[in-house]
């Protein structure tokens, strides 16, 4: 499903969940995999809010890039209707945009690099604002691509690691960050790859299991109430995974269970790495305790049994939990990676 | 759904997964639940070894009152085809019986007591061998009522608890294990109740919401992988659990994910509370190193997701764990409490 627009993949990657097209943006429909390969074609930014809010496109890279390219099309629209006052009527979107979802900063990154974009622009738009999209999501896979270098270079010795969520060509511009240092340390000869299921939307058994199967890299899939065990086992020496929001202080906000998983590899003298493009870090904020966590529907946890309708059973189903900096061994960027991360170590990133 | 013949469940409880019938033993498919309330009649043992195996019946003491209500249905048969060579015929069943599940003593131990039952019998079995069962059924309820009251006691103080998997009426001769205490605690107040989920066979969702709505008890559900952060936000002050096997040293063999949880509570000062009855304590083995933990179908993870058939991709799928006794708080059985278990603090209750 390569297109011409996007000649940074390389040949051996299979899975591109956003592209641009010359008719819009087609973004792989991730609520039906992996059971069903479908491909969405989005034309206007009201599409675009949608794809993000359903999670038709997930993970704080992707988000980004599938917001970056949601304005293009707001600018091409607005400009054809307004050539005047269409800066104004675009940031007017960009508040509707930015609330699509709460917790992945790189969606607000993104909008921020467009809008700097917009200040300088005259005449018609669209060509210099989709080069600066494209830019955004090349930016972003040639980040993976590092980070994933990086990465492996640390797991060198690694017998076998532990990923939870989806931190893979999914969820990013290609390659993938958690699932990128694993390419790439695969690509080395680790063979010992675990994955959770990752309750509640399942992106570990959906969308982890099937990329990997993609590009033919095993993994063994687990429960998540399994981890701990697994580490006892003495099965793992890694946790490797990706980031939603990383604070000024090297707290993570992750998928939820990435805390659990932090505690229990400590405890078992496991390591934890995290891997995010620096567009993931939100350096106004000095603690993840600042962080939003996006609440969502109860029902994805009742699973719409009849005998728990009318609304009588309540649930509480936080889809990001806040990782502290002292439960991290490393952060892996593009920029290179932080040992032991507080506030002094993630300066030399920034 | 009561029965005269279990005279001895009060009023206000409305859940019982097993009971004894003229014609044999009436069970309660928890695979069905919770929208569907479905009672079997099962009048032979390939019945009970079935609805064993297939988890229509579940949870460690309800299963070996199952098994013993199953000695009885064999022993009824084998006396009426061969009055003389019955008690030896029964015994050949005992080993099927046994290896329905590998992981709960309490199946063993029925049985067990059963055999010694049989041993002593001259003549027609089934009078002597239902009250034997029958006693079992009972013994375990009224052990469940004491350790009610004894777990309430030590949570009189606490604001808020979680709890995992089933280890309630369902899973026992009625009133529960946990859930025991947690019915007993709610009674004296207690308000603040959480739930897990409890993959891969929701346990959680689908049978303890549904009890203790039975009972209007309200209680909130969580992602077993939220577990953690519940307790980093300080809703709870003890995680309460039941055991489906526990080491003379205290080690417990519980639901996947109680070791996870146990090591989470450890790290927030949170308290570990196992409640069982001396009928789960193997006092064989010394440690929990030595219990056989039940693996189930991959495909209870792998969801039958078609893109994944042929077998081509792995899953790990243990559905116990064993938490150390360093872990663990307390253990509350009926024959008293032990705090701080080891092998010595365990032989006060032997």
């Amino acid at each position: 499903m390569q297109t011409q627009n996007n000649h940074f993949f390389q040949s051996n990657e299979s899975v591109h969940a956003v592209q641009w097209t010359d008719k819009g943006v087609k973004i792989l429909d991730q609520r039906l995999l992996p059971d069903q390969e479908c491909y969405e074609l989005v034309d206007d930014l009201e599409g675009v809010i949608q794809a993000i809010q359903t999670m038709k496109v997930r993970g704080a890279p992707a988000i980004g890039i599938t917001a970056a390219y949601g304005v293009v099309l707001a600018a091409q629209q607005h400009y054809s209707l307004d050539s005047v006052n269409w800066k104004s009527n675009v940031e007017k979107d960009f508040s509707r945009l930015e609330a699509a979802r709460p917790t992945a900063v790189n969606l607000r990154w993104a909008i921020q690099s467009m809008r700097e974009s917009i200040s300088s622009i005259d005449g018609e738009p669209s060509s210099r604002l989709l080069d600066c999209a494209r830019r955004i999501h090349q930016d972003d896979y040639n980040a993976n691509r590092k980070m994933g270098a990086l990465g492996a270079e640390i797991l060198a010795n690694a017998n076998g690691i532990l990923t939870h969520c989806n931190a893979g060509a999914l969820a990013t511009g290609g390659y993938g960050t958690a699932l990128g240092v694993i390419r790439s340390a695969h690509q080395s000869g680790l063979r010992n790859i675990y994955a959770t299921e990752t309750r509640p939307w399942l992106q570990g058994v959906r969308l982890t299991i099937w990329e990997l199967k993609q590009d033919n890299i095993a993994a063994t899939l687990i429960g998540d109430s399994a981890a701990a065990f697994l580490m006892a086992k003495n099965a793992i020496d890694w946790v490797v995974v990706g980031a939603d929001r990383i604070a000024a202080n090297g707290d993570v906000a992750n998928k939820i269970g990435t805390y659990s998983l932090a505690i229990a590899a400590k405890y078992h003298d496991i390591k934890l790495m995290v891997v995010a493009p620096t567009s993931t870090i939100d350096w106004t904020i000095s603690s993840g305790a600042s962080i939003e966590i996006e609440q969502r529907d109860k029902n994805e946890l009742l699973m719409n049994f009849a005998c728990y309708g009318n609304n009588e059973i309540e649930a509480w189903n936080p889809v990001f939990d806040v990782t502290p900096n002292e439960l991290i061994d490393v952060i892996v960027t593009e920029n290179g990676v932080v040992k032991k991360p507080n506030s002094l170590a993630m300066n030399k990133i920034r």
